[in-house]
Protein backbone atom coordinates (compact mmCIF):
# COMPACT_ATOMS: atom_id res chain seq x y z
CA UNK A 1 0.00 0.00 0.00
CA UNK A 2 1.49 3.63 -1.00
CA UNK A 3 1.17 6.09 1.89
CA UNK A 4 2.19 9.81 1.88
CA UNK A 5 1.54 13.53 3.10
CA UNK A 6 1.65 16.48 1.22
CA UNK A 7 3.08 19.31 2.64
CA UNK A 8 2.54 22.99 1.63
CA UNK A 9 1.93 26.06 2.87
CA UNK A 10 -1.76 27.30 2.67
CA UNK A 11 -2.85 30.68 2.06
CA UNK A 12 -4.90 32.36 5.00
CA UNK A 13 -8.42 33.52 3.81
CA UNK A 14 -7.65 32.18 0.44
CA UNK A 15 -9.11 28.78 -0.30
CA UNK A 16 -9.07 28.71 -3.94
CA UNK A 17 -5.12 29.19 -3.77
CA UNK A 18 -4.87 26.67 -1.59
CA UNK A 19 -7.16 23.87 -3.63
CA UNK A 20 -5.66 24.59 -6.82
CA UNK A 21 -2.19 23.91 -4.70
CA UNK A 22 -3.76 20.63 -3.89
CA UNK A 23 -5.23 19.56 -6.89
CA UNK A 24 -1.79 20.55 -9.07
CA UNK A 25 0.29 18.88 -6.06
CA UNK A 26 -1.52 15.50 -5.85
CA UNK A 27 -2.19 15.07 -9.88
CA UNK A 28 -1.06 11.23 -10.66
CA UNK A 29 0.17 10.64 -7.13
CA UNK A 30 -0.81 6.99 -7.69
CA UNK A 31 -1.06 6.89 -3.95
CA UNK A 32 -3.59 4.43 -1.72
CA UNK A 33 -3.60 7.22 1.10
CA UNK A 34 -2.25 11.03 1.33
CA UNK A 35 -2.83 12.80 4.54
CA UNK A 36 -2.78 16.66 3.99
CA UNK A 37 -2.42 19.40 6.92
CA UNK A 38 -5.00 20.56 9.32
CA UNK A 39 -6.76 23.76 8.33
CA UNK A 40 -5.09 22.94 4.72
CA UNK A 41 -8.02 24.39 2.97
CA UNK A 42 -8.28 27.62 4.83
CA UNK A 43 -5.04 28.89 6.39
CA UNK A 44 -5.11 28.48 10.42
CA UNK A 45 -4.63 32.49 12.32
CA UNK A 46 -8.06 33.56 12.47
CA UNK A 47 -8.95 36.17 14.59
CA UNK A 48 -12.54 35.75 14.80
CA UNK A 49 -15.23 33.88 13.48
CA UNK A 50 -16.63 36.46 11.21
CA UNK A 51 -13.15 35.84 9.72
CA UNK A 52 -14.08 31.97 9.61
CA UNK A 53 -17.19 31.82 8.10
CA UNK A 54 -16.32 32.63 3.95
CA UNK A 55 -13.41 29.59 4.41
CA UNK A 56 -15.71 27.20 6.21
CA UNK A 57 -17.54 24.44 4.92
CA UNK A 58 -20.52 21.52 5.89
CA UNK A 59 -18.79 18.58 5.76
CA UNK A 60 -20.40 16.28 4.04
CA UNK A 61 -21.91 18.40 1.20
CA UNK A 62 -20.82 21.55 -0.09
CA UNK A 63 -17.52 23.14 -2.38
CA UNK A 64 -15.27 21.18 -0.13
CA UNK A 65 -16.38 17.81 0.18
CA UNK A 66 -17.48 18.21 -3.59
CA UNK A 67 -13.60 19.08 -4.41
CA UNK A 68 -11.88 16.38 -2.52
CA UNK A 69 -14.61 13.99 -3.54
CA UNK A 70 -13.74 14.62 -7.38
CA UNK A 71 -10.07 14.29 -6.82
CA UNK A 72 -10.35 11.26 -5.03
CA UNK A 73 -12.16 9.16 -7.58
CA UNK A 74 -9.74 10.94 -10.29
CA UNK A 75 -6.89 9.71 -8.54
CA UNK A 76 -8.48 6.41 -7.06
CA UNK A 77 -6.90 7.17 -3.82
CA UNK A 78 -8.29 8.16 -0.02
CA UNK A 79 -7.37 12.02 1.23
CA UNK A 80 -7.38 12.79 4.94
CA UNK A 81 -7.30 16.63 5.19
CA UNK A 82 -7.61 19.27 7.98
CA UNK A 83 -10.60 21.88 6.91
CA UNK A 84 -12.28 24.40 8.75
CA UNK A 85 -15.97 22.60 9.45
CA UNK A 86 -19.10 24.47 10.29
CA UNK A 87 -22.59 23.27 11.63
CA UNK A 88 -25.15 25.46 12.14
CA UNK A 89 -23.27 28.03 14.14
CA UNK A 90 -20.77 25.70 15.15
CA UNK A 91 -17.11 25.87 14.04
CA UNK A 92 -15.06 22.74 14.54
CA UNK A 93 -11.69 22.27 13.69
CA UNK A 94 -11.71 18.65 11.50
CA UNK A 95 -10.74 16.07 9.31
CA UNK A 96 -12.02 14.78 6.45
CA UNK A 97 -11.60 10.73 5.43
CA UNK A 98 -12.51 10.97 1.63
CA UNK A 99 -12.82 7.64 0.01
CA UNK A 100 -12.24 7.55 -4.02
CA UNK A 101 -16.15 6.44 -4.00
CA UNK A 102 -17.58 9.28 -2.64
CA UNK A 103 -18.27 8.28 1.33
CA UNK A 104 -16.76 10.72 3.88
CA UNK A 105 -15.64 10.25 7.29
CA UNK A 106 -15.26 13.24 9.89
CA UNK A 107 -12.91 13.45 12.78
CA UNK A 108 -13.26 17.16 15.20
CA UNK A 109 -9.84 18.20 16.64
CA UNK A 110 -10.67 17.02 20.23
CA UNK A 111 -7.45 18.76 21.80
CA UNK A 112 -7.35 22.47 21.09
CA UNK A 113 -4.17 24.32 21.02
CA UNK A 114 -4.72 28.36 22.18
CA UNK A 115 -7.31 30.51 20.94
CA UNK A 116 -8.67 27.86 19.61
CA UNK A 117 -10.34 27.15 22.45
CA UNK A 118 -11.75 30.53 21.79
CA UNK A 119 -12.67 29.73 18.10
CA UNK A 120 -14.07 26.32 18.27
CA UNK A 121 -15.91 23.82 19.59
CA UNK A 122 -14.30 20.87 21.33
CA UNK A 123 -14.32 17.68 18.86
CA UNK A 124 -17.73 15.54 19.70
CA UNK A 125 -16.73 13.04 17.41
CA UNK A 126 -14.38 10.91 19.53
CA UNK A 127 -11.28 9.18 18.00
CA UNK A 128 -12.52 6.92 14.83
CA UNK A 129 -10.66 4.17 12.81
CA UNK A 130 -11.62 4.06 9.55
CA UNK A 131 -10.97 0.72 7.14
CA UNK A 132 -9.77 1.22 3.70
CA UNK A 133 -7.78 -1.31 1.38
CA UNK A 134 -7.30 -3.67 4.31
CA UNK A 135 -5.68 -0.98 6.26
CA UNK A 136 -7.44 0.92 9.48
CA UNK A 137 -6.59 4.69 9.27
CA UNK A 138 -7.16 6.24 12.86
CA UNK A 139 -7.49 10.21 12.99
CA UNK A 140 -6.62 12.67 14.97
CA UNK A 141 -5.01 16.37 14.35
CA UNK A 142 -2.01 18.42 15.42
CA UNK A 143 -2.06 19.11 19.10
CA UNK A 144 -3.88 15.64 19.95
CA UNK A 145 0.11 14.11 19.65
CA UNK A 146 0.75 15.61 23.42
CA UNK A 147 -2.04 13.18 24.88
CA UNK A 148 -0.76 10.19 24.69
CA UNK A 149 -4.10 8.79 25.02
CA UNK A 150 -4.93 10.28 21.60
CA UNK A 151 -2.60 7.58 19.74
CA UNK A 152 -3.37 4.90 22.19
CA UNK A 153 -7.23 5.27 21.93
CA UNK A 154 -7.11 4.75 18.26
CA UNK A 155 -4.39 2.19 18.27
CA UNK A 156 -6.48 0.32 21.21
CA UNK A 157 -9.60 0.51 18.44
CA UNK A 158 -7.42 -1.08 15.94
CA UNK A 159 -5.88 1.48 14.02
CA UNK A 160 -2.92 0.32 11.62
CA UNK A 161 -1.98 3.57 10.36
CA UNK A 162 -2.64 7.22 12.50
CA UNK A 163 -3.22 10.32 10.22
CA UNK A 164 -2.11 13.09 11.64
CA UNK A 165 -3.20 16.21 10.12
CA UNK A 166 -0.92 19.43 12.02
CA UNK A 167 0.03 22.70 11.39
CA UNK A 168 2.50 22.67 14.38
CA UNK A 169 4.69 25.05 15.97
CA UNK A 170 6.25 23.82 18.63
CA UNK A 171 9.68 21.82 17.68
CA UNK A 172 8.59 18.80 19.77
CA UNK A 173 6.41 16.85 17.95
CA UNK A 174 7.74 14.46 14.89
CA UNK A 175 10.15 12.91 17.53
CA UNK A 176 7.61 12.37 19.83
CA UNK A 177 5.38 11.05 16.66
CA UNK A 178 8.42 8.34 16.96
CA UNK A 179 7.38 7.34 20.33
CA UNK A 180 3.73 7.29 19.82
CA UNK A 181 4.77 4.98 16.92
CA UNK A 182 6.61 2.78 19.06
CA UNK A 183 4.76 2.64 22.41
CA UNK A 184 1.39 1.44 20.15
CA UNK A 185 3.16 -0.65 17.48
CA UNK A 186 1.39 1.79 14.51
CA UNK A 187 2.34 3.69 11.65
CA UNK A 188 2.02 7.82 11.54
CA UNK A 189 1.64 10.13 9.09
CA UNK A 190 1.93 13.48 10.16
CA UNK A 191 1.33 15.80 7.82
CA UNK A 192 2.41 19.54 8.92
CA UNK A 193 2.80 22.83 6.65
CA UNK A 194 4.95 25.09 6.68
CA UNK A 195 4.84 28.97 5.94
CA UNK A 196 4.09 32.10 8.38
CA UNK A 197 0.64 33.88 9.39
CA UNK A 198 0.55 36.87 11.25
CA UNK A 199 -1.95 38.99 12.78
CA UNK A 200 -2.63 42.18 14.64
CA UNK A 201 -1.17 39.96 18.09
CA UNK A 202 0.50 36.77 16.87
CA UNK A 203 2.84 35.35 14.36
CA UNK A 204 2.92 31.54 13.83
CA UNK A 205 5.67 30.17 12.08
CA UNK A 206 5.02 26.12 11.11
CA UNK A 207 7.47 23.86 11.28
CA UNK A 208 7.61 21.44 8.58
CA UNK A 209 9.33 18.26 8.80
CA UNK A 210 6.25 16.27 7.65
CA UNK A 211 7.12 12.76 9.19
CA UNK A 212 6.48 9.09 8.01
CA UNK A 213 6.73 6.40 11.13
CA UNK A 214 6.87 2.74 11.01
CA UNK A 215 5.66 0.68 14.31
CA UNK A 216 9.46 -0.21 14.98
CA UNK A 217 9.94 3.52 14.99
CA UNK A 218 12.08 4.01 11.56
CA UNK A 219 11.74 7.55 9.75
CA UNK A 220 10.31 6.27 6.61
CA UNK A 221 10.17 9.73 4.77
CA UNK A 222 10.46 12.82 6.10
CA UNK A 223 10.16 16.64 4.30
CA UNK A 224 12.39 19.53 5.53
CA UNK A 225 11.00 22.04 7.27
CA UNK A 226 10.54 24.54 4.02
CA UNK A 227 9.42 22.41 1.13
CA UNK A 228 6.27 22.11 -0.38
CA UNK A 229 6.65 18.45 -1.20
CA UNK A 230 4.51 15.32 -1.55
CA UNK A 231 6.50 12.18 0.06
CA UNK A 232 4.88 8.38 -0.91
CA UNK A 233 6.21 5.12 0.85
CA UNK A 234 5.11 1.80 0.38
CA UNK A 235 4.05 -0.08 3.37
CA UNK A 236 2.91 -3.58 4.48
CA UNK A 237 0.22 -2.21 6.87
CA UNK A 238 -0.31 -5.39 8.51
CA UNK A 239 3.13 -4.92 9.95
CA UNK A 240 0.99 -2.65 13.08
CA UNK A 241 -0.67 -5.35 13.74
CA UNK A 242 2.19 -7.09 14.92
CA UNK A 243 1.69 -5.72 18.59
CA UNK A 244 5.12 -7.61 19.65
CA UNK A 245 7.91 -5.22 20.54
CA UNK A 246 10.22 -8.10 21.81
CA UNK A 247 9.01 -12.16 21.29
CA UNK A 248 7.41 -11.80 24.73
CA UNK A 249 6.45 -8.19 25.22
CA UNK A 250 3.53 -6.76 23.73
CA UNK A 251 2.12 -3.38 24.33
CA UNK A 252 -1.59 -3.69 24.11
CA UNK A 253 -1.62 -6.59 26.09
CA UNK A 254 0.24 -6.07 28.33
CA UNK A 255 -0.78 -3.14 29.87
CA UNK A 256 -1.25 -3.21 33.06
CA UNK A 257 -4.79 -1.37 33.85
CA UNK A 258 -5.04 -2.42 37.34
CA UNK A 259 -2.36 0.19 38.43
CA UNK A 260 -2.77 2.79 36.02
CA UNK A 261 -4.65 6.33 36.98
CA UNK A 262 -6.98 7.48 34.35
CA UNK B 1 17.32 21.07 45.46
CA UNK B 2 20.59 18.39 43.15
CA UNK B 3 19.48 15.40 41.67
CA UNK B 4 21.62 13.19 39.56
CA UNK B 5 22.01 9.83 38.30
CA UNK B 6 25.17 7.09 38.65
CA UNK B 7 25.69 5.37 35.33
CA UNK B 8 28.10 2.62 35.82
CA UNK B 9 28.81 -1.03 34.78
CA UNK B 10 27.46 -3.56 38.30
CA UNK B 11 29.21 -7.08 37.51
CA UNK B 12 26.86 -10.00 37.59
CA UNK B 13 26.89 -11.74 40.52
CA UNK B 14 29.12 -9.41 42.38
CA UNK B 15 27.34 -7.73 44.90
CA UNK B 16 30.12 -6.77 46.86
CA UNK B 17 32.00 -5.36 44.00
CA UNK B 18 28.95 -3.61 43.40
CA UNK B 19 28.21 -1.61 46.43
CA UNK B 20 31.69 -0.74 46.68
CA UNK B 21 31.90 0.58 43.80
CA UNK B 22 28.42 2.39 44.44
CA UNK B 23 30.19 3.84 47.54
CA UNK B 24 33.40 5.03 45.73
CA UNK B 25 31.22 7.35 43.43
CA UNK B 26 28.81 8.26 45.91
CA UNK B 27 31.28 9.50 48.44
CA UNK B 28 31.12 13.42 48.43
CA UNK B 29 28.26 13.34 46.19
CA UNK B 30 26.15 16.50 47.76
CA UNK B 31 22.99 15.69 46.18
CA UNK B 32 19.70 15.79 47.23
CA UNK B 33 18.71 12.88 45.52
CA UNK B 34 20.91 10.45 43.15
CA UNK B 35 18.99 7.63 41.17
CA UNK B 36 20.94 4.52 40.50
CA UNK B 37 20.16 1.46 37.74
CA UNK B 38 17.70 -1.31 37.78
CA UNK B 39 19.40 -4.26 39.30
CA UNK B 40 22.64 -1.75 39.99
CA UNK B 41 23.97 -4.67 43.08
CA UNK B 42 23.13 -7.77 41.86
CA UNK B 43 23.65 -7.93 37.87
CA UNK B 44 20.96 -8.52 35.16
CA UNK B 45 21.21 -11.68 33.35
CA UNK B 46 19.86 -14.30 35.38
CA UNK B 47 19.25 -17.68 34.10
CA UNK B 48 17.41 -19.37 36.79
CA UNK B 49 16.37 -18.57 40.21
CA UNK B 50 18.67 -20.60 42.07
CA UNK B 51 21.18 -18.14 40.52
CA UNK B 52 19.53 -14.68 41.54
CA UNK B 53 18.86 -16.11 45.29
CA UNK B 54 22.48 -15.42 46.59
CA UNK B 55 22.33 -11.46 45.41
CA UNK B 56 18.81 -10.75 46.34
CA UNK B 57 17.62 -9.60 49.47
CA UNK B 58 14.31 -8.44 51.50
CA UNK B 59 13.28 -4.64 51.05
CA UNK B 60 13.75 -3.18 54.31
CA UNK B 61 15.66 -5.30 56.00
CA UNK B 62 19.66 -7.01 55.49
CA UNK B 63 22.65 -6.39 54.15
CA UNK B 64 21.32 -4.21 51.20
CA UNK B 65 18.72 -1.79 53.01
CA UNK B 66 21.68 -1.31 55.76
CA UNK B 67 24.25 -0.37 52.85
CA UNK B 68 22.03 2.43 51.15
CA UNK B 69 21.16 3.85 54.54
CA UNK B 70 24.11 4.18 55.26
CA UNK B 71 25.31 6.05 52.40
CA UNK B 72 22.01 8.20 52.41
CA UNK B 73 22.97 9.24 56.16
CA UNK B 74 26.45 9.95 56.07
CA UNK B 75 25.94 12.11 52.62
CA UNK B 76 22.72 13.20 54.01
CA UNK B 77 20.57 12.86 50.36
CA UNK B 78 17.79 10.26 49.61
CA UNK B 79 18.89 7.28 46.95
CA UNK B 80 16.88 5.78 44.80
CA UNK B 81 18.62 2.09 43.73
CA UNK B 82 17.42 -0.89 41.75
CA UNK B 83 17.81 -4.18 43.77
CA UNK B 84 16.95 -7.99 43.40
CA UNK B 85 14.19 -8.34 46.21
CA UNK B 86 13.09 -11.86 47.74
CA UNK B 87 9.90 -11.94 50.05
CA UNK B 88 9.30 -15.29 50.95
CA UNK B 89 9.48 -17.64 47.77
CA UNK B 90 8.78 -14.26 44.97
CA UNK B 91 11.69 -12.36 43.67
CA UNK B 92 10.51 -8.94 42.14
CA UNK B 93 12.68 -6.48 40.11
CA UNK B 94 12.41 -3.67 42.78
CA UNK B 95 13.49 -0.57 43.11
CA UNK B 96 14.38 0.87 46.94
CA UNK B 97 14.05 4.75 47.76
CA UNK B 98 16.06 5.10 51.13
CA UNK B 99 15.78 8.39 53.07
CA UNK B 100 18.55 10.08 55.17
CA UNK B 101 16.42 9.03 58.05
CA UNK B 102 16.58 5.45 57.28
CA UNK B 103 12.93 5.19 56.24
CA UNK B 104 12.91 2.88 52.74
CA UNK B 105 9.96 2.95 50.78
CA UNK B 106 9.98 0.05 47.43
CA UNK B 107 8.51 -0.29 43.82
CA UNK B 108 8.27 -3.50 42.33
CA UNK B 109 8.28 -3.58 38.43
CA UNK B 110 5.07 -3.87 36.98
CA UNK B 111 6.22 -4.07 33.11
CA UNK B 112 8.58 -6.96 33.04
CA UNK B 113 10.92 -7.34 30.12
CA UNK B 114 11.69 -10.54 28.12
CA UNK B 115 12.81 -13.16 30.32
CA UNK B 116 12.07 -11.57 33.40
CA UNK B 117 7.95 -12.86 33.25
CA UNK B 118 9.52 -16.16 34.02
CA UNK B 119 12.43 -14.91 37.20
CA UNK B 120 10.10 -11.95 38.38
CA UNK B 121 6.85 -11.90 40.17
CA UNK B 122 4.81 -9.14 38.42
CA UNK B 123 4.79 -6.22 40.73
CA UNK B 124 2.33 -5.38 43.07
CA UNK B 125 3.12 -2.08 44.69
CA UNK B 126 1.86 0.02 41.83
CA UNK B 127 2.82 3.73 41.02
CA UNK B 128 3.94 5.48 44.02
CA UNK B 129 5.36 8.92 44.74
CA UNK B 130 6.88 10.05 47.87
CA UNK B 131 7.53 13.56 49.39
CA UNK B 132 11.38 14.55 49.97
CA UNK B 133 12.51 18.01 50.71
CA UNK B 134 9.18 19.49 48.99
CA UNK B 135 9.83 17.33 46.01
CA UNK B 136 7.18 14.42 44.91
CA UNK B 137 9.75 11.43 43.60
CA UNK B 138 7.83 9.49 41.64
CA UNK B 139 9.11 5.68 40.84
CA UNK B 140 9.23 3.53 37.78
CA UNK B 141 11.88 0.96 36.50
CA UNK B 142 13.46 0.78 33.03
CA UNK B 143 10.80 -1.05 30.34
CA UNK B 144 7.79 0.53 32.53
CA UNK B 145 8.83 3.74 30.08
CA UNK B 146 7.27 2.18 26.67
CA UNK B 147 3.42 2.28 28.22
CA UNK B 148 2.94 5.97 28.70
CA UNK B 149 0.21 4.92 31.43
CA UNK B 150 2.96 4.32 33.43
CA UNK B 151 4.41 7.87 33.57
CA UNK B 152 1.39 9.07 33.44
CA UNK B 153 0.29 7.62 36.31
CA UNK B 154 3.14 9.30 37.98
CA UNK B 155 2.28 12.53 37.35
CA UNK B 156 -1.59 12.40 38.11
CA UNK B 157 -0.38 11.12 41.58
CA UNK B 158 1.53 14.52 41.93
CA UNK B 159 5.35 13.53 40.88
CA UNK B 160 7.91 16.51 40.15
CA UNK B 161 10.88 13.88 38.87
CA UNK B 162 10.11 10.42 38.01
CA UNK B 163 13.27 8.41 39.54
CA UNK B 164 14.14 5.70 36.56
CA UNK B 165 16.47 3.17 37.10
CA UNK B 166 17.30 1.54 34.07
CA UNK B 167 19.02 -1.51 32.41
CA UNK B 168 18.32 -0.45 28.59
CA UNK B 169 19.00 -3.07 25.71
CA UNK B 170 17.05 -1.03 22.98
CA UNK B 171 17.88 2.21 21.78
CA UNK B 172 14.83 4.52 21.93
CA UNK B 173 14.06 4.61 25.59
CA UNK B 174 16.44 7.89 26.13
CA UNK B 175 14.25 10.02 23.16
CA UNK B 176 11.23 8.51 24.36
CA UNK B 177 11.77 9.97 27.96
CA UNK B 178 12.16 13.65 26.52
CA UNK B 179 8.50 12.92 25.34
CA UNK B 180 7.38 11.79 28.92
CA UNK B 181 8.91 14.72 30.41
CA UNK B 182 6.96 17.46 27.70
CA UNK B 183 3.51 15.37 27.85
CA UNK B 184 3.79 15.29 31.60
CA UNK B 185 5.60 18.28 32.65
CA UNK B 186 7.90 16.51 34.63
CA UNK B 187 11.67 15.79 35.69
CA UNK B 188 12.88 12.77 34.63
CA UNK B 189 15.60 11.39 35.86
CA UNK B 190 17.01 8.06 33.64
CA UNK B 191 19.60 6.10 35.54
CA UNK B 192 21.16 3.63 32.93
CA UNK B 193 24.00 1.11 33.42
CA UNK B 194 26.74 0.20 30.67
CA UNK B 195 28.52 -2.67 29.84
CA UNK B 196 27.43 -6.07 28.49
CA UNK B 197 26.60 -9.07 30.16
CA UNK B 198 26.34 -12.64 28.16
CA UNK B 199 25.05 -16.21 29.55
CA UNK B 200 24.51 -19.69 27.14
CA UNK B 201 21.99 -17.94 24.71
CA UNK B 202 22.05 -14.33 25.29
CA UNK B 203 23.96 -11.53 25.46
CA UNK B 204 23.23 -7.89 25.94
CA UNK B 205 24.88 -4.40 25.83
CA UNK B 206 23.62 -2.04 27.73
CA UNK B 207 23.09 1.84 26.34
CA UNK B 208 24.12 4.02 29.08
CA UNK B 209 23.31 7.75 28.14
CA UNK B 210 21.61 7.94 31.47
CA UNK B 211 19.56 11.14 31.32
CA UNK B 212 17.83 14.43 33.14
CA UNK B 213 15.34 15.77 31.19
CA UNK B 214 13.33 19.31 32.40
CA UNK B 215 9.33 19.07 32.15
CA UNK B 216 9.78 21.36 28.79
CA UNK B 217 11.67 18.52 27.29
CA UNK B 218 15.34 20.37 27.83
CA UNK B 219 18.15 17.61 28.35
CA UNK B 220 19.96 18.87 31.63
CA UNK B 221 22.52 16.35 31.77
CA UNK B 222 23.45 13.14 29.58
CA UNK B 223 26.04 10.54 30.20
CA UNK B 224 27.65 8.75 26.97
CA UNK B 225 27.25 5.17 26.05
CA UNK B 226 30.44 4.01 28.18
CA UNK B 227 31.20 5.84 30.92
CA UNK B 228 31.22 5.04 34.69
CA UNK B 229 29.78 8.71 35.74
CA UNK B 230 27.78 10.88 38.82
CA UNK B 231 26.05 13.27 36.93
CA UNK B 232 24.42 15.83 39.29
CA UNK B 233 22.49 19.29 38.29
CA UNK B 234 20.56 21.85 40.43
CA UNK B 235 17.03 21.91 39.91
CA UNK B 236 14.08 23.47 41.00
CA UNK B 237 11.35 20.76 41.35
CA UNK B 238 8.42 23.32 41.90
CA UNK B 239 8.81 23.60 37.91
CA UNK B 240 7.03 20.85 37.46
CA UNK B 241 4.08 22.02 39.06
CA UNK B 242 3.32 24.50 36.14
CA UNK B 243 1.12 22.10 34.05
CA UNK B 244 0.72 24.87 31.14
CA UNK B 245 2.51 23.91 27.80
CA UNK B 246 0.83 27.04 26.60
CA UNK B 247 -0.97 29.92 28.59
CA UNK B 248 -4.25 27.78 27.88
CA UNK B 249 -2.91 24.43 27.72
CA UNK B 250 -2.62 22.47 30.27
CA UNK B 251 -1.29 19.06 29.90
CA UNK B 252 -3.58 17.15 32.55
CA UNK B 253 -6.53 19.18 32.92
CA UNK B 254 -7.35 19.61 29.32
CA UNK B 255 -7.09 15.59 29.30
CA UNK B 256 -10.99 14.78 27.68
CA UNK B 257 -11.47 11.20 29.48
CA UNK B 258 -14.55 10.93 28.10
CA UNK B 259 -12.71 10.09 24.76
CA UNK B 260 -10.43 8.24 25.75
CA UNK B 261 -10.51 4.09 25.66
CA UNK B 262 -7.93 2.25 28.25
Amino acid sequence: MKVGFLQFAPKLFHERHNLEKINIMLKGCKADVIVLPELATSGYLFTNQKEMKPVSAPAKSGRIADFFRNITAKENCAIVVGFLEKENDNFYNSQMLVFPNGRIEIYRKIHLFLDEKRLYQVGDTGFNVFEFRGAKLGLMICFDWIFPESARTLALRGADIICHSANLVLPFCQKAMITRSLENRVFTITANRIGTEKNETQEFTFTGISQITSPKGDILAQATEDEEILKIVEINPTDAQNKFVTETNHVLNDRRREFYEI
